[in-house]
This record gives C-alpha cells, sequence and structure tokens, in this order.
C-alpha cells in the first residue's frame, strides 16, 4: 500500500490514500456523499463513456494545437484502460447519489486519467505540474457539456443491450405461438368468458407488443445522439476554441462507434432534460407491458385445480416450505417487480427534470442512477424470463380444450348462423343445465362435431385477414 | 337582468355584468383563468367553509370593537345564506385552477358577502362605500389565513361522508360474511391453491380492511384541525389585532361543529402543505385497498365457465353487444378506475407541496381540486359499489365445494395427521390421476369424509383463536 | 317535455325520459355510473369521434350489402349532426368515469344515433324494429373496436389544437428572444452566478425546449393512427364480414381528414393501450418543460426589490387584499398547476394501461378521461400563458446589467486572456471589497470599459458556432 | 476453501459451494434471481430481523414440547450470530429483487440457521437429518406470517436511526433559529416581496415542520407493530399449534425489544399490505419537506451577486473545474434528489401493494426494498445535511437589512399607523424613485428610525402570540 499524499483545494489540503489515482476533488466528494451505496464503480459503463469523451477531447485539443502530442497520448492511453475497465474497482469510489451536477463524476475521471497519464510518462501520481485534471484532461470541457455528453452515449450503448433483451423474449413468445398454433381456447374479456381463439393467438399478441415496444426504444434512443459537447459551463461555448466541439463530437463517434451530432441550440441543451424524460417513459412503457404480460401468465397458470390451468409454467424452485408440491410463478413475480421498480424510477426522473433552473439542471446523477438502474433490471430480467419461464411453458391442450367445450362462447359464432335469438335460448338452456353449449347443440342436432370445429377454425382465421 | 357596473382595481376599470354580485377581482380571475371548466360554484363546500370563516372572523371583528355590530350582522346573514347554497350558481365563477395562492377564491367570497350585505343593508350593489369587500369582510384577514383554513374546515367536512361511504361499504362486506360464514373454499396465495378457508373468512377480511382504513382516514384528520387564523400574510400576524385569531379560530369551531385549534407555530403553518399530503396518502391507501378488493372480487367472479366462479355479482347492466347474455363486473371496473384515479391524484399533490417557497405555498389550489375530487369520487363510488355490487353477490357453494374437493389442499392438514411425506405421496398421486385428493383419501380408507370435514372447520377455526 | 318511454334489457324493463334520444342501456350506465360529475356531453369532442366512426361502418356496411341505402342514409345524417355537435347536451349522460370497457358510450352512441335516424325515417324514438341501435348502427362493430378507435381519433383531432397552442407559445418566446437578442445578463448555474449570456439566449432556450416537445407530440401522435376497426370482440374478427374493417377505415379516414391504418396484429391491438403510454408521456414531458420555464419566469421576476427583478410580468390582476400594489405570477403559477396535474395525471394512464387482462383492457375509460383533461389543459393553459404573461414581458435592463457589472462572471473569460490566476486574483479581491469585477478591472486599468463589453460580446456571440 | 456438496429439491440435485452454510433452496434463488445486484446481505438489517423471528419461534416450540431443548439452544445461538451480523457476507447470496413472496429470504435463513446449528451440535453442513432447516427451523411457521413480520420489525428498527437523524437536524435548525432571532429581514410570498420577518423565524419554521414530521413517522410506525405471527400460509393457523403465535409473539418482543401485538384478524393480516403504504407515504412527506427546506436555502444562499444572497452555506468542495471560486449548494442538492428518490419509491410501494391478489400479497420483496433504501438514505442524507451544510450556515445580516431597507415591505404595518391610502401613495413614490420605503418614511419625517424598527420589532413579535 502506497504512502498517503496530501493535495488541496480551495478548502484546504486533504490527505488522499496513496495507492489511489484519484486526488483531491474526488476524495472531498466520497466524503461528501455517503449516501446510497451505489458507487460510481457499480456503474461502471458511465466511466468508460466519461472515458471515450476524455479521450475524443484529448483528441481535439491535440489538433486544434492545444495540447501537446505526448500528453494526448498519455491521456488516450489512460482513457484506454478505463473503456477496458482497469483499475476501476479502487479508484471511483463517488457515489452515485451526489450534488453538484455531475462535477463530483467529472472530476473522478478527471484526477485518474491524470494520474494513469502521468505513470505513463514516468512522472508520479500527484505531480499535476507536468499534467494536469482540470488544465489537461478537462482542457476545452466543462462538467456541464461532458457529463450530459457521457450520460447520453452510456444510455445508448445500454439501449443495445436492452434490445437484445427484447428481442430475445418476444422470439421466445413468437417460438411459443407457432408451437400452439392451432389450439383452440377461451378467449376472455373483463375476466368473462367471450369468444374463441387460439393459444398461438395468445402468445402473438405478447410477441407483438415486446416488438412495438422496441420501436419506440429505438426511437427514444436517436433522442439520445444529440449532444452539447462544446457548449461549456452554459451552451455559450466560453473558453471554448472554436472547432473543438465538432472536433470532440467527430472523434467521440468514430471512438464510440455510435453516431452523435450536436444539438442545434447549446444553450438549450445544457438544461434540458427533455431526452431524459422521453426513455424513462419508454422504460414505463415496456414495464407496463411486462406487467400485463406476467400477470396474464400468472392468471393462465392459476390452479393447479382452482384457477384456470390453460398453460403450465417450469418449476424453478419449490415454492412452499409448508405446502407440499406447490410451485409458485416466481419468474413472472420477480418480472412484476422489476416494472414496479421501474414504473415508480419514472416519477423521480420526472421531479429531477423539473427542477432544472435558469442554465441548468443540477439534479442530473439521481435521473442516470434511475434509468440506468431501469435499463440494467429490465435487461437482466426479460433474460431471465425468457430462459427460465417462456422457452419452458407447456399449454395443458386438454385444459384449453375442456374449458372451451363447457363454455357458452359458441354463442357468438353461432349467432351468424342460426341467429341471435336462437343461439341466446341454446346458451340459457345450457347454462341452465350446466352444460357446455357444445354439448347442446351438438346433442340437439343443430351442428356436427366437426362443423363445431369448422366454426372455431373459421372464426380464428379472420385474425389475419 | 341587470345594468352592466363599472368596477375599477390596480389594472384599471372592468365592466362587471350587472346581476351578479361578485366584483373586479372576480372578474379578473374569471377572465384569466379559463382551464380546468371546474370552477368554484362546482365545489360549494369550498364556498360554505369559506363562508363559514368569513361569519366568524366578522364576529372576531365585531368582539374587538372593529366592525360596527349592523355590519357584522349583515356579514353575517349574507353568509348564512351561503352556507345554505343560495345563489352560489352565477356568483362564483372562478377556475379551480387558479394562479395567486387562493387569492381569488378569496375576493370572490369576499365580493359576493359584501354585496349580499349591501342588500341587506338596503344599500346596492357596489357601494363598497358603505362595506368594503376588503376593508370589512376580509378586516384582520390575508387569504393566506383564511384560505388554508377554510381548507382544512372543507376537507374535515368531506371526510364525514366519507366514512360514512367506508362504514356502508364495510358493513355490507361484514353482512356478507356472517351469511358465508360456514362455507369452505379453497384458499389462494400467489393465484395457486394453497389451503382451505371459508367464505367467511374471505369477506371478513375485505371488512377489516376497510375497517383499518377507517382509523387512517380519522387520524390524518385530526392533522386538519389544525388552523393558521389570524397568521396574516406570513403568520407574524402583521395587521391583525391581538386576540383576533384565537376569538376567530373559536367562532369558527362553534359553526362548524368541528373541534378547531390554531397552529403552534405560525410561520410554519402558512407555508405548510404537510397535512395535504398526508389526507391524499390516506386516500391513496384506501384506492390501494379497493384496488385490491375489486381485483378479488373480479377474479372470484371470472367465469362464467372457463374461471373461477365461485361468486356471481348482481347483473347491473348489458355487457356486450355482440355476445349474447354477457354479463361484466362493471361496478368493480369502476371502482378500479376511480382507484386509479385517486392513486394518480396523490403525486400531483406530492408535486405542489414540494413547490412551497419560502413562506407560502402558493400551489394550493391544485391541492385542493384534487383532495376533494378524489374524496368525492371515493364517497360516490363506495356507495355504488355497495349498493350495486356488494350486497347483491351471491356465493355459488357448489362451485366452491367442488374446487375443493377436486384441489389437493387437503395435503397441508392432512400432512399434521399422517405425516408429511405420506401426505405428500397421495398428493402426487391425486395430481396424476386427474382427481381430487379427497377423493383419493376417502377412497383410500385414510379418513372418513366427515373426518375430512372435521379436518377442514378445524383448519377454519384456527383463524380466530 | 315527452313522455316516459319504457323500454327493455335483459335485466328487466326500465322508463325512459320522453324527450331524450337515449335508450335502456344509456339509462342504465346513467344509474350506474354517478361519480366524477364529468359526463360523456362534457367531452363533445369523443361524441364527434365515435359519430365518424359510426358514419364509417354505416357506408361500409351499406356497401357489403349489409344495410340498405336508407338506413345508412338516415344513420350517416344522424352521425353528421352529431359532428355538428347538435342535440348533444341532453342525449349524453353517461359518466366519464364508467366500469363495462367503455361499452356504455358505444350504447350512448348507437342509441341517440338509432333514434336520430328513426327520426329522420318518420319512425317514432324506440322504433327500433325499424332501425336498431344494436344490429344496425353496431352492425359488423364491437364495443372493443369502435371505442379504442375513436379514442384515437380523438385524441388526434385534440392534438391539433395543442400543437397550435406550442407553436404560439415558441413564437412569442422567439419574438421576446429577438427583442432582448443584445441585452447581457448573468448566466446562472445551480442558482450561483456562472458566465455571461444575453437575455435573448435565455428566451431562445425557452422557444426550443417547447419546439422539441412539438416534434415529440407529433411523433406520439402517428402512434393513434393505428386502429383495430374490424377487430370485433378480441381481434379474431369474429362475427365481422371480411372487408368490412378495410373498408370501415377508409370511410373514416375520409371522414376524418385524418390518415388511419389498421394494426398489423388486431388481437393484439385490441387489449393494447401502449400508444396510451406514450402519448400521456409526451404530455407528461411537455408538462416537466413548461415547469421549468414557469419556475424561470417566476425566480427571474422575483422582487421588486429582494429579488432577481430581472424581468417584469405583465400585471392582470391585484396580488393581494392586505399588501398594497403587490403583483404576484399568477399566470405562471396557474401553468404550474396545470403542469401538475398532467404530471399526475400520466400515472393514473400508467395504473390502467397496466391493468389489461388477457384479450382486453377494460380501464380504457378512465384513460381517455385523464389524456383528454391533460391535453385541453394545456391547450388553453398555454394559450392563456402566451396571451397574458409571455408576449407583455419587459425586460429591467438597467437590472440586468447592474447585476452584470456587480458580478464575478467577468472572470471566466477573463481568465483566458490574462491567466487563471490573475483573474482569480481579482475575482477574490472585488469580493473581499464588495465591488463588482468589472469596476476592479477597469478602475486598475487591466481592461477598458469596451474592452469588458467585447468580451462579453464575444461570449455571447460563441453561442451559434 | 470446502468440497461441494449435493442438495435436493423438488427440482433435482444441485452443487452447492463447500464454505457456504446455505443449501440448495438459496442455491437456486441465487440463480434464478440476478436482477438488481442488490442481496439480502447489503440489507444487514432484514438479517438481523429475520434472526430474530426464528429465535423467537424456537422458543416458543421449545416451550410447547414440539423442539427439543438442544435444538432449540443451537438454533437461538446461531440466530445470535447473525444478530451479530457475523457469517452474513457470504451466506446471503439472495437477490432483493425476487419473486415468490419472500420464501427464498425465509428458505435463506433457515438453512443458514440450520447449518450455523449443526456446526454447533457437532454435526456436519447439510446433515439436515440432525437438525432441519424447514422442520426445525422453520417449525410451526410459514414464509407468509415469519416474512412480513420480519419486516415490520426491520423498520421500526430503522425508524430509530431515522427519527435521530431527524432530531439532529431539527436541533441543528433550532440552533440557528436562536441564533439569528432578531435579524430583520424581508418575508416573501409567491417569490415576491411581502411583509417583515425574522431568521429566526424562517429558520424556526424549519425546525418545526421537521418536528411535525417525527410525529408522523412514529405514528405510522405504530402500524408495524401489529404482526401476524402464527397465522401460517393465510392466516387460519393451518398447522400451527395451539398457544404458538402469543408465544412467539411475546419473544419476540422481548428479543427485539420492541412491543409487538398480533393483529386481530390473521386473514386480513397476511395478505393486508396497508402499513407499509402508510410508511412510505410517510417517507414520501418527510422528502416532500425536505425538498422544500433545501429549495428554500439554494435559493436565499443564490449569488453571490445575482441572487438574494441572504445566507452563505458552508463550502465543502470545489464547484466548477472551469470558473474560478464557485461554490455550490451541493449538499442541499444531494438532498434534494434523495427527496426525488424517496419520493419515486413510493409509487413502487403502492403498485406493488395494490398487487395483492386473494390471500397473499407475492409483491413484498420490492416493497421492502424501497422503503429499506428510502430509511437509509433520508436518514444517512439529513445527517450529511446537518453536519455538512445546517449547522455551518451563516447569515449575511447586512445583506438581510439592505434588502429590508430597500423593499416596500414597510407598507403593509405602516398602513396601520397613516392609512392605507396614504401608505400606498408613499410605496409608488419609493417604487418610482428608486428608493427604499425605508428612507422615503425617514426623509419625508413620518417616523423616525427607531420609530421604524420598533414597527418591524413589533410586527415580527406577533408571531407567538
Amino acid at each position: 500500500m502506497g504512502t498517503e499524499r496530501i493535495e488541496t483545494d480551495l478548502i484546504g489540503p486533504l490527505p488522499i490514500p496513496g495507492d489511489v489515482l484519484y486526488g483531491v476533488h474526488t476524495r472531498r466528494a466520497e466524503l461528501n456523499f455517503t449516501v446510497s451505496g451505489l458507487r460510481l464503480k457499480d456503474f461502471p459503463e458511465l466511466i468508460q463513456s466519461m472515458a471515450m469523451v476524455k479521450k475524443a477531447a484529448a483528441r481535439a485539443n491535440a489538433e486544434l494545437g492545444l495540447l501537446s502530442a505526448e500528453k494526448a497520448s498519455a491521456i488516450s492511453e489512460a482513457c484506454d484502460e478505463l473503456i477496458e475497465l482497469k483499475c476501476v474497482d479502487e479508484n471511483f469510489p463517488v457515489d452515485m447519489m451526489q450534488g453538484g451536477a455531475g462535477t463530483s463524476t467529472n472530476m473522478n475521471v478527471n484526477e485518474v486519467v491524470a494520474n494513469q497519464s502521468l505513470l505513463k510518462l514516468g512522472a508520479n501520481v500527484g505531480d499535476y505540474d507536468k499534467l494536469h485534471p482540470n488544465d489537461d484532461v478537462n482542457l476545452s470541457q466543462s462538467t456541464n457539456d461532458v457529463y450530459p455528453t457521457a450520460l447520453r452515449l452510456t444510455i445508448l450503448r445500454a439501449c443495445e443491450g436492452l434490445i437484445e433483451s427484447q428481442v430475445g423474449l418476444r422470439d421466445a413468445f413468437r417460438a411459443q405461438a407457432h408451437e400452439y398454433a392451432t389450439v383452440l381456447k377461451v378467449g376472455r374479456t373483463q375476466l368473462q368468458d367471450a369468444v374463441p381463439m387460439t393459444v398461438g393467438q395468445e402468445f402473438g399478441a405478447f410477441a407483438e407488443l415486446i416488438d412495438e415496444d422496441i420501436d419506440q426504444l429505438q426511437a427514444a434512443s436517436r433522442l439520445m445522439k444529440e449532444v452539447n459537447l462544446g457548449g461549456s459551463a452554459i451552451g455559450t461555448s466560453i473558453n471554448v476554441p472554436r472547432g473543438f466541439g465538432a472536433a470532440a463530437c467527430a472523434h467521440l463517434t468514430q471512438i464510440s462507434g455510435i453516431q452523435l451530432t450536436r444539438a442545434r441550440n447549446l444553450i438549450e441543451a445544457t438544461s434540458d432534460t427533455g431526452g431524459f424524460v422521453s426513455i424513462s417513459s419508454v422504460l414505463k412503457r415496456i414495464a407496463v407491458k411486462l406487467t400485463k404480460v406476467c400477470n396474464d401468465l400468472r392468471l393462465l397458470s392459476s390452479g393447479p385445480r382452482g384457477g384456470l390451468g390453460e398453460i403450465r409454467l417450469p418449476p424453478v424452485q419449490a415454492g412452499s416450505s409448508i405446502m407440499p408440491g406447490k410451485v409458485n410463478a416466481v419468474i413472472p413475480e420477480m418480472m412484476n417487480q422489476i416494472a414496479f421498480q421501474v414504473i415508480g424510477n419514472d416519477p423521480t426522473v420526472t421531479l429531477a427534470a423539473s427542477a432544472g433552473q435558469l442554465q441548468l439542471n443540477a439534479m442530473e446523477p439521481v435521473i442516470i442512477l434511475n434509468i440506468l438502474q431501469s435499463m440494467r433490471m429490465l435487461t437482466r430480467g426479460m433474460e431471465i424470463f425468457k430462459q427460465r419461464c417462456v422457452v419452458g411453458i407447456e399449454v395443458d391442450v386438454d385444459r384449453c380444450k375442456d374449458l372451451l367445450d363447457q363454455s357458452l362462447v359458441l354463442a357468438t359464432p353461432l349467432a351468424m348462423l342460426i341467429g341471435y335469438s336462437k343461439a341466446a335460448q341454446l346458451s340459457k338452456k345450457a347454462l341452465a343445465e350446466k352444460r357446455g353449449l357444445r354439448q347442446v347443440v351438438e346433442e340437439e342436432g343443430i351442428l356436427t362435431s366437426s362443423q363445431v370445429e369448422e366454426l372455431f377454425e373459421v372464426t380464428s382465421a379472420f385474425a389475419n385477414f
């Protein structure tokens, strides 16, 4: 373990542990914000994005003649190490729930990059005369432009994983829809037996709703591609050399592999959190849909005797310590709770986004914390949901058929053939006699069994006309 | 129709319709705030409370020698007419969604009371030299103390009706619980068959949860009894004669029949909206519980064939235009939606309550609008829910018995008698053979039918030990 | 007043007032749902959309030979009258807060259109043998496809007015931005003086953020153009003649003037409420932004002496009954409260959207109520905000200059010219001596007054590079 | 590191790492729920409460003769070690975001306690024949009664720390209120200068609002004292020996030092989450108030030149990398964001609480996760807020006086002395001449300087009458 260093800021001198790469600003923040236990190191994707921004800035500064090639190269290498997630655990202790509009996150990265660069240059940690966290690493930048830029980039990168999870889940439902495409069952509205449909149609609707959410997420993520790099403190680009913003943005596009553009109005972009509101809203929408899907699966698998029992979810753990053999829908329950969390994270984002004042919104740290947590839980949750639940769902085909035959849902298509009043009369009779309408219809010779089958099939075939 | 009058304020002269009792301040507000279509006249309970406050203030002012007996008497009579809801419809046009921290509501009442008083004194409407909206009706008061006081009083009075609805609903569930106290059924956890219980226990739990909410509402309503009357603009009681606050509060207690006290710290009380947050939270809690109750009723009545079908809700309207004989749970669905609205009104109150600044919270108009709407919808909704749904619920006793007998829930109590592994073995057998565990147990001579009944009954009897 | 009629449904006979055009289903619903006081007639835009759908369906049915030309023509004329808002007030009493998934709204329209059509055909009200609410007006339809279709159409039509309000407000801010394009002022981050900017830049940012919201609203409204007409009860198109859906959709496009398409998966579309979630989210986003704008205006106009005082809002009413001459920011306060309401309506939509079950979401009535109320309040609110506030804002140019000159914000651009440490030293001196940095800089001969001006101007000119 | 063990459940055999004390059920859950990264071990307060419950149950079982003294003693010792937080880190890997209604948490504790007990008995880990996680540690219990009981106990214990933080913060504001009791300043409503007050009154109001929140938290925490121990799976106490519930509850009271009682209706209590809703609502209320306090502090400390500048917050870190000397209100900003998080956690609790179905609410894991996180962040946040901000606040007494003298707030008390119209006239004159009203009043000989002082003092003295 290294020897303690002393660094000084406007408050005064402060000891820094000898074996870390951060400096006085990080250490102040570490002491100031001991709130959530969730630290910058727990969100390495954000550190990576910050490092990409710093690398892009170094390149742009070098091109503009503001930074020596040697320094730029050292910074660039230091950034690459962070992008590869080297030395992350011990060097990013700042709490995600921080005041200061992201300044502490920015300074944590500036200091670590500076010290790592110093080591590469053969200098000592803390030897800022040779390469400075602010004057070199943060050159031509302000927290107020690099931090929001890095947040947007982080979200864009996280979207890729989230969409992959969505695609996986959608495809799993599609496969189930094909598997059970022709199994007839009771369709229900308002929890009352309504008209016939197929299991394939039911699962297909789940696939479709996920597919629509993928579209929405992609549309919202495009809003993240507009960054305010080069806007400096309030978007007036004060102290930023002409050309820096465009150059840094181009480098960042190249480094990240994601096409970024600069906001048309940098003043507005500096305090604007509308894009975050939109992303959070789409995450909420995804959660709303997953709530519906999981509620349906739990309902359809209810039983085994006193419920609908049309499907069986794969058992993944014992359900009870005192009820022998009980198996519960634990994976959909987990997904439901993730959805509640994501839905609740949205008002936090809303509140923080509403709290912008004049030329800045200082509440971005809580915004990014909530968005990243929501994205992470949705991504992981959908992957688990697919693997440990959806792919293993089995349909109880007999049960579906029994319920359909016992039901009165034949009444509606029947009305087309034999008239509404005759159909209603038979339906009433079946209800009174506690028999299925199918049985009554067949026994009374109104339709043969194969005619009933045809009626069901014609019905369901209508779906895609 | 009367002739148009002209009244003047700091903005300038403004024509006032001749046949109304309000004046220039009300008219300005009417023109400024044309937002929600919900006007003061649509919330007559608030007008009544304001009139009670004005009457109490007039009495206190008269006692302190600040207001002549003649004026005080005229004001008092004018207030009584508002309390009896005379002349309300045409005279209170101000939108509930108003800026100005309630000043427009206060001035609307001041002006109408003043003009009504003038008429009683034999003077003309608008003859404010003889009795003035501000100098007489509003004497010793500020919007910032009378408005919050009237809001609190309105909520307290509305609580009475709400609690009455809760009591009615609770008692309806209790009656049903007694009616079906001994009907055995499957108890379910996580939508899976769990252990036996009685229908009475299920309905009794609904009654109990409503009962607990009544307690919570009563506790929160006590917070409303602390008023800031006499605090004036910011709680320093500036321009308020010594003794006025206490006297006015005592009169208001007498007039309203509700025991009010003065806040211990008037500065804090002036900007404080904590009590509103608490009331809104309890309304949300009530809504959360009703959501659960209605979801359960809809689930238990699902079917008639492809659902649980343990209960039947009384039909109150046809359910479908194309599906013959379909009846839906429309009353619980209505109640569910009321609950969603109330739950959504809570964040609006939260946001408004958070938006207080320095010595005042200017957002109280949207707070009271949401609280009163929530209270009204809950009060009316629960009354309808009781009358048109709960009292008419019928239990399908046969269905409950069938599901119980077919189920495996006997396994748990059985394990106490014959051991866990033997119970599990029988349960597995029943599942494999698609038979009920009861049937297996009886056929194999393990228990007689009456022993099974006893087992169920003993089980359910445990509930109240 | 006409003689009371008797109509009968599955519950039994029911008297209907003689002078109304609705029938038994409407009357049942009127009696069942007396909750919110907000009735269908209070949302005439929804009645219009329903009438457009009914007209489109009648045309399609006629083309397919299912409806006689005479009936189709009568229905079409009856619908036109509703579109022109004739006879709306007395005939649409159903509460917006209704159970039944919109069936009561659909039946209310079916019945009124049927009776109006009967009158046109020379028959009597209630003479349903000649033209039937269900068999003719509702022919080939289900509540579950016509109701969501009408909701979407209503939202699309309401978007037009909302966007108009947004455009008006944006342009008002743009005009102010041009008016004060060159007035220098202190830019602030985290409420602390930061760097110089112009008033034009500040107002221009407001215009820009509204402009971005217009884009978002337009994008979300496109989701509303996908309708499930022809899907019938659950999207299987049961009992719907082949070709009806496409034809009805084409007619509806022609009648409404809005290009609609049919959802690719009607099963999914029937229970899907994702589009409503997205629309509500954009309304929330608009509200979030307006919150920020109004907070800023209230802050910038704080004072007149003890606040920032950089701008003056036009006085629209007296601010206080006891404080002479006090004028408050009542219009922004109104707008803030509208925003709180809209933000709170979003979770209600979220909850309702999450509550879909299996093949339907029965909670759409509360969804549309909240979306339409939010749209209405935003539309009216922004219009008032523009007219009664933004266009009349005056900037106190002297105050802006004084604050700028007294401030230390010159330090940042100065650092570019004379070095960071010299700038910091001068800044410290100014702070200690309670003088402005400009004064110090000029008095010490570091810069001339015109050099300072240039520095400010160069700074602000960077904004658009 | 120990050798891998194999344990078996109804799914089949599963390898367990050799050096851990948990078993197959924990391992299944670890694999099933890899969502949030927040594990049971990160909430040791919950493990402690579970251990207390297990210890109480063991004692009760021993008393009832169901458990041998030897086993009971071993279990009790094992529980004590968990209460002392021994062996927690490596043995509680289950994710807090879990399906299964808490079963996995319960089984994790059962397994660790069982294995720890086995070691104490000289047996091997996994030797469940000698002491079994279910048959012994979980004896007479169900997840559905022990888990909610432990949640309530955890919240009660966390309340102690939270209240301590509240008390600390309240007292810090009280001390500041005393320190500046007599410093006069401008009181503001709606951000407009209103009437005079003292700094002490302003800070005193902050203290008061925190004090009221302490009362509310204490009231809500009392709801947590009602537990459903002994209710078993659904509250019917199935398989629970008579007397167990009461005995276990008494032991738990003794072990925890917190007086607990048993719910009067165990059926209701099993599925009820009302108490959690109430606790979460109070946390939200605390957050609402803190939002207001922090907003006020940030506003009052705005400047240093272009803002109100009445107070100075202690600098705790540098505010900007490019603006020399800028210091921001980072601690209140942190607190604001904590408040946003807590406010957003409340809807998550609301949603989860609404999602109870029939005899259970399976969503309690997400409820407790959100409540504990909110409590933790509020507790830590307020402590930091007190230490690093409130105790160090300095009032700029000169600035307060200057703003007061320049202002027109004298008009209101003046109106009492010289009449409203004369006061208004002087106020107008001061405004026009850009002078303070005090200056005008003194220069025109209307009042002497000491009379003005008296007027202010009399005014503020009214506050406590």
